[in-house]
């Protein structure tokens, strides 16, 4: 087992048929990416629709990649919810079905101050059995604060850190305030691998690493290699999808995408009839 | 039955014993308000912290309520999810119980474009067996425009608003556009009770209404028979409480006045052991 | 002279011919309001786009006021810079032409933490020579926290409180927080002149009443006499015409209505020839 | 004369001395930049507080720039204030003094809708002697939207962007929709040099620039002759450095690293005595 997380993970999508998810469809998303060279997945991620599902939907999700990858792949589940109770009870669950860590945001809805988005962090990073990876994601929930989030590096059950505000700025100076440690620094944005990798990064959470597995993983073993030129070649060439993929309301356009390119339906949920 | 929702609704809390629902604590808190003056209750509001039940747990609340409160009160159900599949379950189960109206908050966490938000609505208020009530409460979650809610007064199953933002311009418009109609204006903020009623709501549903159900449906009373000075006398009375319960992180304030006021425990969601 | 400010204030706009002033036409403004029953006068506010006006150009149009308007009738001028150099420089100007008071909003385009806000105002407080009002517009620069406003309404030489923000809960703590106190609070918006009056507000700066002095007059001389239905009436009269002046960007829609309302041209800024 | 923007510009200060500029300071800041490898200076930039000086203090401080500046470096001058009028005479008093071009932000206090952002733009290009770089700057005024940029990009008098957001996604569209164009896709963060640069921004517009000319000149050519290892040992040991700038509310910290290399005195703006 690697010391720290590395390299490209992908964020798998949630197929769902009528209101019910589509286990069939969301097998044969993850047997797509089998021998390919990504990291391991990130399952009920922010793309993956999390505040759609039921914890138990959740738990169903993540155990059938548990169970269905490949042996050298990572499980990381995203533990995201409203509350320390539902998310330590996803980290528990983690931890049974041998999950590498547990992603954890802020908890979202309602509001809180700083110094109890630092508690909620400690506490439950006291109680999961796995490591925890903080989660930045202000388009969507309360922004973790650079303080808060160094004073939780120091936490020995913390290990890194997914950040998909694309503020390079940040990125840069978590990168240089862990230079020398395990801590990790991973990337949420597709559209900024190249330079988000040449800044110090270690490695990414996307919905590209699930959708083109082979071209994100090119991607880093150009930039592993120091061939600049071949890793502009393979960012510059994402970027238009990426535009499209984000005209619609997110995360529509990444799952239309990953349809278009495997042929499996990957339908939003819809009310019961 | 009323045609207009009308008077002060009381916005219920959830107590828990660690990771659970107290639902002995919850039935005697409806208890203590029975035979008092306020028109009825709201279940599994922002106040009662939806974000940390299940959608299980709400529906046994609900039912709790449907068959404990007295008969000339009205239950409004809040039916606030991040998806038109889970809010259509709960209206659908609002109407089993004989509940009077749904409360529906534009969908949370992920973000949606002005258009979609209408539509969700209008999905919603389609699909749903009893009338919904449009929620708006910018600070937790997408603002619900001033056009996109006057197109959806027109739609025959939409009965009113809640507003939360305190934004008395908001309400005065609102209040001004469906005049003679018999769309319902109801601000969700008891820190201007009184200036919102002379303005022209035709009613609340607070957190207030459940602590003081006294107070609040005096307050109503004073204002329904011109007296505007003992009003005045009530209102003022309650504001150095109100941010005394504003103080902690919402609502832990609430919850806290309301142990003190009743003597019911009324713990936070907590980790199980 | 009166103790507190008291009742409506009109916020005078700025004519443009070309990019400069029309003096003529600022006069013709000031003087269609003579004799009416307003307070007094705003120079240089929000509404006034004092920001495309030089401190020499304010200067000017406050000294045309100070000689032109009526004996019984107040001049506040807004002293609204990003530093406190020439926020002081406008103050002195200001003591030196008569003015009651200056109105000031917190620095813009730069930002500041909350210390350096309060910091800002008591060093303009102390160095004024008339005494200070409190300008809190947060659509257009940082919000006054109630706290720091507070604190504020200790020093001596600060009176009271333009709110513009249309939050009746802000304005409802600050009546409740100032009762028996000398402290004004006023709201800046139109469209709640109403509520925020029967709430406790003692006066407002608006648009309105330089545009309808003779309405906001009597809307302030109901609400005096107890007379609610008239005062709805009143307000109710308005929100057609508020909308309406709100759907540009503001405050073209204000000085479009001014111009049919007086005959008197209001052209924007342009670039000269 | 180059056809692009490219490399790295110095982004002055403005030294006061009580509440005037110090303009002996002021011209010490620049001589001893005098022989360095920068491109060129930007006067009147966000960082030199161009809310705290006059339009006459603007031009007075580009037109010392233009006379004691090195003949190879270019003069960039910030034309920054709240409407076009303004904004077009600091661009005609730009072309006069031979600058190379002028840097506009959105309008700021007032706020617009989108398409006024465009028209604002497209006006003060189409009357503007010199070219215009439009200048993204969130943090202080409206976001001026990709949509919007790639319009005014195709705007024979606009030549490129200095963009302030440290949004790396922004930055990465930019550059991929510009490809093979001559407009420029400049940083104003010097946090993120060395990634923005390995992306494809062809330079900057920075403070650092103005303080170490040398280090900043040093990671350009370390970047341009493909050492990365050199520019990553660069733009770490100035990590640390930008963290005490950035604590100060800004641009204070910025002014005293400033005055702490040169020696030369950097007051902020005072009220005088």
């Amino acid at each position: 087992m690697k010391k720290h997380l590395f390299g490209p993970y992908a964020v798998l999508m949630t197929p769902f048929a009528g209101s019910e998810v589509d286990l069939a469809a969301y097998e044969a998303q993850l047997m797509r990416t089998s021998g390919t060279g990504i990291s391991g997945y990130v399952t009920n991620g922010t793309t993956a629709e999390f505040v759609h599902l039921s914890l138990d939907e959740q738990m169903a999700l993540s155990e059938l990649v548990a169970k269905k990858k490949d042996a050298d792949k990572e499980l990381i589940v995203s533990a995201c919810t409203a509350n320390a109770a539902d998310t330590v009870r996803l980290a528990r669950h983690a931890g049974e079905i041998g999950a590498r860590a547990v992603l954890v945001c802020p908890p979202y809805y309602l509001k809180h101050p700083k110094a109890e988005r630092e508690a909620y962090y400690t506490e439950v990073a006291d109680k999961s059995p796995v490591p925890v990876v903080l989660y930045n994601i202000p388009f969507f929930t309360e922004e973790l604060e650079l303080d808060v989030i160094y004073r939780l590096f120091k936490h020995e059950n913390i290990i890194g850190i997914k950040d998909s505000s694309a503020n390079m700025k940040r990125l840069m100076h978590m990168v240089n305030v862990t230079e020398g440690s395990e801590t990790a620094i991973l990337t949420g944005t597709d559209d900024i691998l190249l330079p988000a990798l040449v800044g110090g990064c270690v490695g990414s959470m996307t919905a590209l690493a699930a959708i083109f597995p082979d071209r994100i993983s090119e991607l880093y073993r150009a930039i592993g290699e120091g061939n600049l030129a071949r890793a502009r070649e393979i960012q510059s060439s994402l970027m238009p999808t990426l535009r499209e993929a984000d005209a619609p309301t997110f995360p529509r356009g990444y799952k239309a995408l990953l349809e278009r390119e495997s042929g499996i339906p990957f339908g939003d949920k819809e009310v019961s009839i």
